[in-house]
Protein backbone atom coordinates (compact mmCIF):
# COMPACT_ATOMS: atom_id res chain seq x y z
CA UNK A 1 0.00 0.00 0.00
CA UNK A 2 1.35 3.22 -0.86
CA UNK A 3 2.31 5.51 1.88
CA UNK A 4 0.05 8.56 3.38
CA UNK A 5 0.77 10.76 6.28
CA UNK A 6 0.47 8.29 8.87
CA UNK A 7 1.70 4.73 8.35
CA UNK A 8 1.05 1.53 10.25
CA UNK A 9 2.83 -2.15 9.23
CA UNK A 10 1.94 -4.95 11.29
CA UNK A 11 3.32 -7.90 11.49
CA UNK A 12 0.89 -11.00 12.17
CA UNK A 13 -0.32 -14.53 11.71
CA UNK A 14 -3.33 -13.51 10.76
CA UNK A 15 -3.19 -11.02 7.81
CA UNK A 16 -6.91 -11.28 7.55
CA UNK A 17 -7.86 -9.48 10.78
CA UNK A 18 -7.19 -6.04 9.57
CA UNK A 19 -8.10 -3.73 8.48
CA UNK A 20 -11.70 -5.10 10.67
CA UNK A 21 -13.07 -2.68 12.01
CA UNK A 22 -10.87 -0.02 11.13
CA UNK A 23 -12.18 -0.83 7.40
CA UNK A 24 -15.48 0.69 8.66
CA UNK A 25 -17.24 4.45 9.83
CA UNK A 26 -14.67 7.03 10.47
CA UNK A 27 -11.48 5.43 10.33
CA UNK A 28 -12.78 3.32 7.54
CA UNK A 29 -13.78 6.77 5.45
CA UNK A 30 -9.87 8.02 6.35
CA UNK A 31 -8.58 4.73 4.77
CA UNK A 32 -10.06 5.58 1.35
CA UNK A 33 -9.62 9.31 1.55
CA UNK A 34 -5.46 8.18 2.60
CA UNK A 35 -4.99 9.95 5.71
CA UNK A 36 -3.69 6.61 6.69
CA UNK A 37 -2.34 3.21 5.42
CA UNK A 38 -1.29 0.07 6.84
CA UNK A 39 0.80 -2.99 5.07
CA UNK A 40 0.55 -6.19 6.66
CA UNK A 41 3.31 -8.92 6.38
CA UNK A 42 2.20 -12.42 7.36
CA UNK A 43 5.44 -13.86 9.48
CA UNK A 44 4.00 -17.66 8.35
CA UNK A 45 6.29 -16.61 4.77
CA UNK A 46 9.14 -16.41 6.95
CA UNK A 47 8.84 -19.76 8.70
CA UNK A 48 11.39 -22.43 8.47
CA UNK A 49 10.89 -25.98 6.39
CA UNK A 50 8.20 -27.41 4.98
CA UNK A 51 5.64 -26.75 8.00
CA UNK A 52 7.16 -22.96 7.79
CA UNK A 53 7.44 -22.97 11.56
CA UNK A 54 7.39 -20.10 13.15
CA UNK A 55 7.73 -20.89 16.53
CA UNK A 56 9.27 -23.14 19.18
CA UNK A 57 9.18 -24.58 22.80
CA UNK A 58 10.43 -22.39 25.08
CA UNK A 59 14.19 -22.69 26.61
CA UNK A 60 14.13 -23.57 30.74
CA UNK A 61 9.82 -25.76 29.84
CA UNK A 62 6.94 -24.02 30.43
CA UNK A 63 3.61 -24.33 28.34
CA UNK A 64 3.15 -23.23 25.25
CA UNK A 65 4.97 -22.32 22.29
CA UNK A 66 7.61 -18.93 21.70
CA UNK A 67 7.83 -17.07 18.95
CA UNK A 68 11.37 -17.49 17.11
CA UNK A 69 13.71 -14.91 17.35
CA UNK A 70 14.90 -15.31 13.32
CA UNK A 71 11.43 -15.88 12.01
CA UNK A 72 10.57 -12.93 13.09
CA UNK A 73 13.75 -10.65 12.35
CA UNK A 74 13.40 -11.71 8.47
CA UNK A 75 10.16 -10.54 8.30
CA UNK A 76 10.73 -7.12 9.96
CA UNK A 77 13.31 -6.70 7.65
CA UNK A 78 11.21 -7.47 4.93
CA UNK A 79 9.17 -4.30 5.32
CA UNK A 80 8.64 -2.26 2.32
CA UNK A 81 9.17 1.67 4.64
CA UNK A 82 11.03 0.68 7.66
CA UNK A 83 9.49 2.39 10.75
CA UNK A 84 10.88 5.50 13.52
CA UNK A 85 8.74 3.40 16.18
CA UNK A 86 8.85 -0.41 16.83
CA UNK A 87 5.91 -1.69 19.15
CA UNK A 88 5.26 -4.51 20.06
CA UNK A 89 1.25 -5.63 21.81
CA UNK A 90 1.99 -7.17 25.32
CA UNK A 91 0.21 -7.57 28.59
CA UNK A 92 3.41 -7.21 30.25
CA UNK A 93 4.03 -3.40 28.65
CA UNK A 94 3.13 -0.27 29.56
CA UNK A 95 -0.58 0.80 29.59
CA UNK A 96 -1.85 2.75 27.02
CA UNK A 97 -3.21 5.89 27.74
CA UNK A 98 -4.68 8.80 25.33
CA UNK A 99 -1.39 10.70 26.05
CA UNK A 100 0.54 7.79 24.05
CA UNK A 101 -1.90 7.82 21.63
CA UNK A 102 -1.76 11.59 20.69
CA UNK A 103 2.45 10.66 20.92
CA UNK A 104 1.61 7.79 18.48
CA UNK A 105 0.31 10.16 16.17
CA UNK A 106 2.58 12.22 15.85
CA UNK A 107 5.28 9.22 14.16
CA UNK A 108 4.48 9.50 10.84
CA UNK A 109 5.68 5.18 10.69
CA UNK A 110 4.98 2.68 12.91
CA UNK A 111 5.50 -1.34 12.89
CA UNK A 112 3.36 -3.45 15.20
CA UNK A 113 4.22 -6.88 15.64
CA UNK A 114 1.47 -8.65 17.11
CA UNK A 115 2.36 -12.28 19.22
CA UNK A 116 0.44 -15.39 19.62
CA UNK A 117 0.81 -18.41 21.45
CA UNK A 118 3.28 -18.08 24.57
CA UNK A 119 5.40 -14.82 23.64
CA UNK A 120 7.76 -13.68 21.64
CA UNK A 121 11.55 -14.58 21.78
CA UNK A 122 12.95 -11.48 24.00
CA UNK A 123 16.21 -11.61 22.19
CA UNK A 124 14.17 -9.89 18.92
CA UNK A 125 12.62 -7.19 21.45
CA UNK A 126 15.91 -6.27 22.74
CA UNK A 127 17.66 -6.25 19.33
CA UNK A 128 15.36 -3.94 17.59
CA UNK A 129 14.18 -1.92 20.42
CA UNK A 130 10.59 -2.89 20.92
CA UNK A 131 8.41 -0.82 22.78
CA UNK A 132 6.05 -2.89 24.64
CA UNK A 133 2.26 -1.30 24.85
CA UNK A 134 -0.50 -3.23 26.53
CA UNK A 135 -3.72 -2.04 26.09
CA UNK A 136 -5.59 -3.06 29.80
CA UNK A 137 -5.08 -6.03 32.12
CA UNK A 138 -6.72 -8.95 30.35
CA UNK A 139 -5.44 -11.53 28.60
CA UNK A 140 -6.54 -11.92 24.34
CA UNK A 141 -5.85 -14.49 22.03
CA UNK A 142 -3.18 -12.64 20.29
CA UNK A 143 -2.13 -9.28 19.80
CA UNK A 144 -4.05 -8.37 16.43
CA UNK A 145 -7.75 -7.20 18.61
CA UNK A 146 -4.97 -5.13 20.45
CA UNK A 147 -3.39 -3.51 17.38
CA UNK A 148 -6.65 -2.23 16.21
CA UNK A 149 -7.57 -1.01 19.42
CA UNK A 150 -4.74 1.29 19.07
CA UNK A 151 -4.59 2.04 15.70
CA UNK A 152 -8.67 3.39 16.34
CA UNK A 153 -7.64 5.72 18.87
CA UNK A 154 -4.73 7.07 17.16
CA UNK A 155 -6.96 6.94 13.80
CA UNK A 156 -9.93 9.34 14.92
CA UNK A 157 -7.21 12.11 16.33
CA UNK A 158 -5.26 12.24 12.52
CA UNK A 159 -5.80 15.01 10.75
CA UNK A 160 -8.50 15.48 8.90
CA UNK A 161 -10.67 12.29 10.27
CA UNK A 162 -13.16 14.00 12.87
CA UNK A 163 -15.72 16.73 11.25
CA UNK A 164 -16.39 19.74 13.65
CA UNK A 165 -18.98 18.57 15.72
CA UNK A 166 -16.62 16.24 17.57
CA UNK A 167 -14.57 17.75 19.82
CA UNK A 168 -11.36 15.71 21.15
CA UNK A 169 -10.95 18.21 23.81
CA UNK A 170 -14.15 17.89 25.82
CA UNK A 171 -13.73 14.05 26.11
CA UNK A 172 -13.22 11.74 28.72
CA UNK A 173 -9.65 11.68 30.55
CA UNK A 174 -8.58 15.49 29.37
CA UNK A 175 -9.20 16.79 32.28
CA UNK A 176 -8.28 14.13 34.42
CA UNK A 177 -11.87 12.97 35.40
CA UNK A 178 -14.77 10.38 33.99
CA UNK A 179 -17.40 11.98 31.79
CA UNK A 180 -21.08 13.54 33.04
CA UNK A 181 -24.27 11.91 32.02
CA UNK A 182 -25.94 13.02 28.70
CA UNK A 183 -29.50 13.27 27.92
CA UNK A 184 -31.53 13.96 24.97
CA UNK A 185 -34.57 14.37 23.72
CA UNK A 186 -37.59 13.25 24.51
CA UNK A 187 -37.56 15.20 27.96
CA UNK A 188 -39.89 12.88 29.20
CA UNK A 189 -39.29 9.29 28.85
CA UNK A 190 -41.67 6.72 29.67
CA UNK A 191 -39.76 3.07 29.32
CA UNK A 192 -40.97 0.01 28.58
CA UNK A 193 -42.22 -0.83 32.13
CA UNK A 194 -44.15 2.06 32.54
CA UNK A 195 -41.38 4.42 34.69
CA UNK A 196 -41.21 7.66 33.61
CA UNK A 197 -37.87 9.46 33.56
CA UNK A 198 -37.60 13.41 33.18
CA UNK A 199 -34.11 14.74 32.28
CA UNK A 200 -32.67 16.64 35.11
CA UNK A 201 -34.37 19.81 35.63
CA UNK A 202 -30.83 21.91 35.95
CA UNK A 203 -30.35 20.96 31.80
CA UNK A 204 -33.19 22.20 30.38
CA UNK A 205 -32.73 25.76 32.99
CA UNK A 206 -30.50 27.19 30.52
CA UNK A 207 -28.67 28.65 33.14
CA UNK A 208 -24.84 28.36 31.79
CA UNK A 209 -23.16 28.08 35.39
CA UNK A 210 -25.52 26.08 37.38
CA UNK A 211 -25.28 23.59 34.22
CA UNK A 212 -21.16 23.50 34.20
CA UNK A 213 -21.68 22.89 38.20
CA UNK A 214 -23.70 20.22 37.99
CA UNK A 215 -21.54 18.56 35.39
CA UNK A 216 -18.59 18.88 37.43
CA UNK A 217 -20.19 17.44 40.41
CA UNK A 218 -21.87 14.17 38.03
CA UNK A 219 -17.98 13.98 37.17
CA UNK A 220 -16.69 13.86 40.33
CA UNK A 221 -18.80 11.22 41.95
CA UNK A 222 -18.92 9.26 39.06
CA UNK A 223 -14.70 9.20 39.21
CA UNK A 224 -14.89 8.78 42.90
CA UNK A 225 -17.58 5.49 42.34
CA UNK A 226 -15.76 4.19 39.46
CA UNK A 227 -11.74 5.06 39.29
CA UNK A 228 -10.52 5.47 43.12
CA UNK A 229 -7.36 5.73 40.96
CA UNK A 230 -8.34 8.44 38.91
CA UNK A 231 -9.49 10.47 41.59
CA UNK A 232 -6.65 10.47 44.23
CA UNK A 233 -4.79 11.96 41.10
CA UNK A 234 -6.97 14.02 40.90
CA UNK A 235 -7.27 15.43 44.11
CA UNK A 236 -3.67 15.73 45.09
CA UNK A 237 -3.50 17.93 41.63
CA UNK A 238 -6.56 20.27 43.13
CA UNK A 239 -4.72 19.98 46.20
CA UNK A 240 -0.88 21.30 44.55
CA UNK A 241 -2.55 24.45 42.63
CA UNK B 1 -28.26 -17.39 15.83
CA UNK B 2 -29.16 -20.25 17.42
CA UNK B 3 -28.07 -20.18 21.05
CA UNK B 4 -24.64 -21.73 21.92
CA UNK B 5 -23.19 -22.56 25.71
CA UNK B 6 -22.11 -18.33 25.57
CA UNK B 7 -24.49 -15.69 23.71
CA UNK B 8 -23.56 -12.26 23.14
CA UNK B 9 -26.38 -9.94 22.04
CA UNK B 10 -24.31 -6.89 20.42
CA UNK B 11 -26.49 -3.22 19.97
CA UNK B 12 -24.75 -1.41 17.09
CA UNK B 13 -25.01 1.05 14.46
CA UNK B 14 -22.45 -0.88 12.23
CA UNK B 15 -23.36 -4.35 12.73
CA UNK B 16 -20.77 -5.30 10.01
CA UNK B 17 -17.63 -4.80 11.98
CA UNK B 18 -18.45 -8.32 13.79
CA UNK B 19 -17.56 -11.32 13.82
CA UNK B 20 -13.99 -9.02 12.77
CA UNK B 21 -11.25 -10.85 13.99
CA UNK B 22 -13.20 -13.05 16.41
CA UNK B 23 -14.26 -14.71 12.97
CA UNK B 24 -10.71 -16.02 12.43
CA UNK B 25 -8.07 -18.53 14.06
CA UNK B 26 -9.16 -19.49 17.74
CA UNK B 27 -12.37 -17.97 18.18
CA UNK B 28 -13.08 -18.39 14.65
CA UNK B 29 -13.00 -22.27 15.29
CA UNK B 30 -14.75 -21.68 18.00
CA UNK B 31 -17.49 -20.10 16.44
CA UNK B 32 -18.02 -22.63 13.96
CA UNK B 33 -17.96 -25.41 16.44
CA UNK B 34 -20.91 -23.72 18.17
CA UNK B 35 -19.09 -22.86 21.59
CA UNK B 36 -20.29 -19.75 21.05
CA UNK B 37 -22.56 -17.25 18.95
CA UNK B 38 -23.77 -13.79 18.53
CA UNK B 39 -26.74 -11.78 17.32
CA UNK B 40 -26.20 -8.21 16.22
CA UNK B 41 -29.41 -5.98 16.18
CA UNK B 42 -28.37 -2.52 13.76
CA UNK B 43 -29.83 0.28 16.18
CA UNK B 44 -30.42 2.62 12.57
CA UNK B 45 -33.58 0.21 11.96
CA UNK B 46 -35.45 1.82 15.22
CA UNK B 47 -34.51 5.25 14.11
CA UNK B 48 -37.09 7.38 13.92
CA UNK B 49 -38.52 9.76 10.88
CA UNK B 50 -37.29 9.60 7.06
CA UNK B 51 -33.81 9.62 7.89
CA UNK B 52 -33.74 6.72 10.37
CA UNK B 53 -32.68 9.64 13.27
CA UNK B 54 -31.37 7.71 16.18
CA UNK B 55 -29.69 10.71 18.16
CA UNK B 56 -30.15 14.23 18.67
CA UNK B 57 -28.33 17.33 20.25
CA UNK B 58 -27.70 17.20 24.76
CA UNK B 59 -29.49 18.78 27.13
CA UNK B 60 -27.79 21.62 28.49
CA UNK B 61 -25.56 22.25 25.41
CA UNK B 62 -22.35 21.05 24.16
CA UNK B 63 -20.52 19.44 21.08
CA UNK B 64 -22.21 16.00 19.93
CA UNK B 65 -25.00 14.24 19.32
CA UNK B 66 -26.46 11.58 21.57
CA UNK B 67 -28.35 8.23 21.11
CA UNK B 68 -32.03 8.56 22.65
CA UNK B 69 -33.36 6.62 25.18
CA UNK B 70 -36.59 5.32 23.50
CA UNK B 71 -34.82 4.14 20.10
CA UNK B 72 -32.17 2.16 21.83
CA UNK B 73 -34.72 0.73 24.22
CA UNK B 74 -36.77 -0.52 20.86
CA UNK B 75 -33.59 -2.18 19.92
CA UNK B 76 -33.15 -4.01 22.82
CA UNK B 77 -36.45 -5.04 23.44
CA UNK B 78 -36.41 -6.88 19.66
CA UNK B 79 -33.45 -8.94 21.23
CA UNK B 80 -34.34 -12.82 20.15
CA UNK B 81 -32.72 -13.68 23.72
CA UNK B 82 -33.01 -11.85 26.86
CA UNK B 83 -29.99 -11.68 29.06
CA UNK B 84 -28.97 -12.07 32.09
CA UNK B 85 -26.67 -9.10 31.92
CA UNK B 86 -26.65 -5.91 30.03
CA UNK B 87 -22.82 -4.14 29.62
CA UNK B 88 -22.12 -0.71 28.08
CA UNK B 89 -18.91 -0.64 27.20
CA UNK B 90 -17.73 3.09 28.02
CA UNK B 91 -14.19 4.84 28.86
CA UNK B 92 -16.44 5.63 32.08
CA UNK B 93 -16.95 1.96 33.16
CA UNK B 94 -15.07 0.48 35.60
CA UNK B 95 -11.94 -1.16 34.31
CA UNK B 96 -11.44 -4.81 32.33
CA UNK B 97 -9.84 -7.49 34.61
CA UNK B 98 -9.29 -10.32 34.11
CA UNK B 99 -11.39 -11.04 36.94
CA UNK B 100 -14.01 -9.57 35.50
CA UNK B 101 -13.51 -11.56 32.07
CA UNK B 102 -13.78 -14.64 34.21
CA UNK B 103 -17.10 -13.77 35.50
CA UNK B 104 -18.29 -12.75 32.33
CA UNK B 105 -17.85 -16.44 30.73
CA UNK B 106 -20.06 -17.90 33.53
CA UNK B 107 -23.23 -15.48 32.54
CA UNK B 108 -24.16 -17.54 29.49
CA UNK B 109 -26.16 -14.59 27.62
CA UNK B 110 -24.60 -10.83 27.98
CA UNK B 111 -26.05 -8.13 26.05
CA UNK B 112 -23.61 -5.43 24.40
CA UNK B 113 -24.13 -1.75 24.04
CA UNK B 114 -21.76 0.01 21.54
CA UNK B 115 -22.13 3.24 21.73
CA UNK B 116 -21.15 6.17 19.11
CA UNK B 117 -20.86 10.06 19.24
CA UNK B 118 -21.18 11.90 22.46
CA UNK B 119 -22.39 8.85 24.10
CA UNK B 120 -25.93 6.99 25.42
CA UNK B 121 -29.04 8.89 27.47
CA UNK B 122 -28.68 8.11 30.60
CA UNK B 123 -32.15 7.12 31.07
CA UNK B 124 -31.37 4.05 28.85
CA UNK B 125 -28.25 3.18 31.53
CA UNK B 126 -30.36 3.10 34.40
CA UNK B 127 -33.77 1.98 33.34
CA UNK B 128 -31.86 -1.44 31.85
CA UNK B 129 -29.60 -1.62 34.60
CA UNK B 130 -26.49 -1.37 32.02
CA UNK B 131 -23.51 -1.63 33.57
CA UNK B 132 -20.07 0.39 32.31
CA UNK B 133 -17.07 -1.43 31.23
CA UNK B 134 -13.92 0.24 30.23
CA UNK B 135 -11.32 -1.32 28.03
CA UNK B 136 -8.47 1.43 28.54
CA UNK B 137 -8.50 4.65 29.32
CA UNK B 138 -8.39 5.84 25.95
CA UNK B 139 -10.60 7.40 23.33
CA UNK B 140 -12.29 4.89 20.62
CA UNK B 141 -13.89 5.90 17.92
CA UNK B 142 -17.00 3.69 19.00
CA UNK B 143 -17.88 0.32 21.35
CA UNK B 144 -17.32 -1.89 18.59
CA UNK B 145 -13.88 -2.31 18.64
CA UNK B 146 -13.84 -2.81 22.66
CA UNK B 147 -17.05 -5.21 22.31
CA UNK B 148 -14.79 -7.51 20.15
CA UNK B 149 -11.88 -6.99 22.80
CA UNK B 150 -14.34 -7.85 25.69
CA UNK B 151 -15.46 -10.80 23.78
CA UNK B 152 -12.09 -12.36 22.99
CA UNK B 153 -10.88 -12.63 26.07
CA UNK B 154 -13.70 -14.06 27.54
CA UNK B 155 -13.64 -16.74 24.04
CA UNK B 156 -10.33 -18.04 24.79
CA UNK B 157 -11.53 -19.07 28.29
CA UNK B 158 -14.93 -21.17 27.20
CA UNK B 159 -14.55 -24.49 27.68
CA UNK B 160 -13.23 -26.42 24.80
CA UNK B 161 -11.65 -23.48 22.79
CA UNK B 162 -8.03 -23.99 24.01
CA UNK B 163 -6.60 -26.91 23.73
CA UNK B 164 -4.15 -28.65 26.46
CA UNK B 165 -0.57 -26.76 24.76
CA UNK B 166 -1.88 -23.22 26.27
CA UNK B 167 -2.58 -22.78 30.20
CA UNK B 168 -4.23 -19.61 31.38
CA UNK B 169 -3.01 -20.46 35.21
CA UNK B 170 0.37 -19.15 34.30
CA UNK B 171 -0.48 -16.19 32.48
CA UNK B 172 -0.25 -12.53 33.15
CA UNK B 173 -1.52 -11.01 36.15
CA UNK B 174 -2.55 -14.61 37.62
CA UNK B 175 -0.10 -13.80 40.18
CA UNK B 176 -0.08 -10.34 40.44
CA UNK B 177 3.33 -10.00 38.33
CA UNK B 178 3.76 -9.21 34.87
CA UNK B 179 5.38 -12.22 32.78
CA UNK B 180 9.29 -13.17 32.60
CA UNK B 181 10.86 -13.02 29.45
CA UNK B 182 10.45 -15.88 26.77
CA UNK B 183 13.39 -17.41 24.73
CA UNK B 184 13.37 -20.01 21.95
CA UNK B 185 16.08 -21.80 19.59
CA UNK B 186 18.55 -21.15 18.26
CA UNK B 187 20.40 -20.91 21.47
CA UNK B 188 22.64 -18.27 19.88
CA UNK B 189 21.05 -15.89 17.90
CA UNK B 190 23.48 -13.62 15.45
CA UNK B 191 21.24 -10.36 14.79
CA UNK B 192 21.02 -8.94 11.13
CA UNK B 193 23.85 -6.12 12.45
CA UNK B 194 26.32 -8.85 13.05
CA UNK B 195 25.33 -8.92 17.41
CA UNK B 196 25.16 -12.51 18.87
CA UNK B 197 22.75 -13.03 21.64
CA UNK B 198 22.75 -16.02 23.52
CA UNK B 199 19.92 -17.08 25.57
CA UNK B 200 20.47 -16.82 29.24
CA UNK B 201 22.70 -19.61 30.42
CA UNK B 202 20.40 -20.59 33.57
CA UNK B 203 17.85 -21.33 31.00
CA UNK B 204 19.93 -24.07 29.68
CA UNK B 205 20.80 -25.54 33.03
CA UNK B 206 18.25 -28.04 33.26
CA UNK B 207 18.65 -26.83 37.50
CA UNK B 208 15.04 -26.17 37.37
CA UNK B 209 14.93 -24.29 41.16
CA UNK B 210 17.27 -21.79 39.68
CA UNK B 211 15.01 -21.35 36.52
CA UNK B 212 11.98 -20.53 38.78
CA UNK B 213 14.32 -18.14 40.65
CA UNK B 214 15.45 -16.47 37.83
CA UNK B 215 12.24 -16.41 36.01
CA UNK B 216 10.37 -14.72 39.31
CA UNK B 217 13.30 -12.17 39.50
CA UNK B 218 12.89 -11.25 36.18
CA UNK B 219 9.23 -10.78 36.69
CA UNK B 220 9.76 -8.99 39.76
CA UNK B 221 11.92 -6.22 37.72
CA UNK B 222 9.55 -5.90 34.75
CA UNK B 223 6.55 -5.15 37.10
CA UNK B 224 8.92 -2.64 38.99
CA UNK B 225 9.79 -0.80 35.79
CA UNK B 226 6.16 -0.84 33.71
CA UNK B 227 3.71 -1.28 36.09
CA UNK B 228 4.43 0.36 39.61
CA UNK B 229 0.87 0.13 40.60
CA UNK B 230 0.82 -3.60 40.16
CA UNK B 231 4.05 -3.49 41.91
CA UNK B 232 2.69 -1.90 44.80
CA UNK B 233 -0.32 -3.99 45.57
CA UNK B 234 2.23 -7.22 45.01
CA UNK B 235 4.45 -6.26 47.69
CA UNK B 236 2.21 -5.34 50.24
CA UNK B 237 0.27 -8.77 49.18
CA UNK B 238 3.59 -10.62 50.10
CA UNK B 239 4.17 -8.48 53.46
CA UNK B 240 0.79 -9.43 54.97
CA UNK B 241 1.20 -13.24 54.04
Amino acid sequence: MSKSPWHVNILTLFPEMFPGSLGQSLSGKALEKGLWSYDTVNMRDFGHGVHKAVDDTPFGGGAGMVLRADVLEDALLSLPHKAAKNIYMSPRGKPLTQNKVTELTKIPEITILCGRYEGVDQRLLDAHNFEEVSIGDYVLSGGEPAAIILMDACIRLLDGVMGNTQTPDEESFSNGLLEYPHYTKPASWTDSSGAQHDVPEVLTSGHHKKIAQWRKERSEAITKQNRPDLWEIHKNKEKSL
